[in-house]
């Protein structure tokens, strides 16, 4: 979980839109909107999708050397896009917690990350 | 599990766009769209995703008073926004039986919930 | 999980937008985005929300004749829409694993999925 609230922020400076699209071309990353004051609420994003989709349950998608069947479904779990409102100002609307999070499930990879702004 | 379709719709009467963005600022509460028919779906999204993320996981997020981790999972996992297409009329392309739902994973809390228009 | 890429392309083709909104107004079949080249990821994410949202959970939602409770619950994991970036071209800007997926929980049904552009 990388906290890119900042970059984020910076594409997106002097943006005039209504929201900022954010998005993942990649199908073992994700994003998500969560509390970035506290790092272990990031850490615990980290164990909590370990279990919920869990190493040994028998995955089908197998590659040599790359044992990442579950990462698939940690990564869509997240979302492969989010959607934030533009203030009047062109702010970022996000709460007093709020910080925008990759989720890196298949690490570490070179990774791309899409901002555009919406109408 | 609130269901707030009717606020939403009331935000948006009269607006002129492509779809509707639902925005909640919050770290422990989420959205999500399903059957707001029979009330017992919504109790079922609760208990569920009290086993999804479950209380004993050992979470390192803690607050003093505040046992709140599992709560911010069960937010990402709902998400923090949604979008619904507009029609040519301007009304809400909900499905017969889709209602929208404030996810209040902490509460009870007074919280907030944007409402825009994409064009 | 079916692969409906071709189906969102065709229905953009020639857009002019930001970005396409791609939505599903059912309350038991979800989207999401992943890989679909290896066939076997589709089958894994059945699989893995069988598990995540399981049958002998004590659902309340009983409708006689259709038990489909955890059927919701795994729409709303998945999530009822998609935005995926429009390229300078009118391309949708998916990766190079990623295909769109409807997901249906509750099959086989007649579905609509509503696209539309956002500018």
């Amino acid at each position: 979980m990388l906290d890119i609230t900042e970059d984020v922020r910076t594409a997106v400076a002097d943006a005039d839109g209504a929201a900022v699209l954010v998005y993942v071309p990649h199908t073992t990353a994700g994003l998500t909107i969560n509390e970035h004051a506290d790092p272990m609420v990031a850490r615990d994003f980290e164990m909590a999708l370990e279990r919920i989709a869990a190493e040994g349950w028998g995955w089908q998608h197998i590659e040599e050397g790359e044992e990442n069947a579950p990462s698939h479904i940690r990564a869509s779990l997240m979302g492969p896009q989010l959607i934030v409102p533009l203030t009047d100002r062109g702010e970022l609307a996000l709460g007093t917690w709020q910080g925008i999070f990759f989720c890196e499930f298949d690490g570490p990879r070179t990774r791309n990350v899409h901002v555009s702004v919406l109408a």
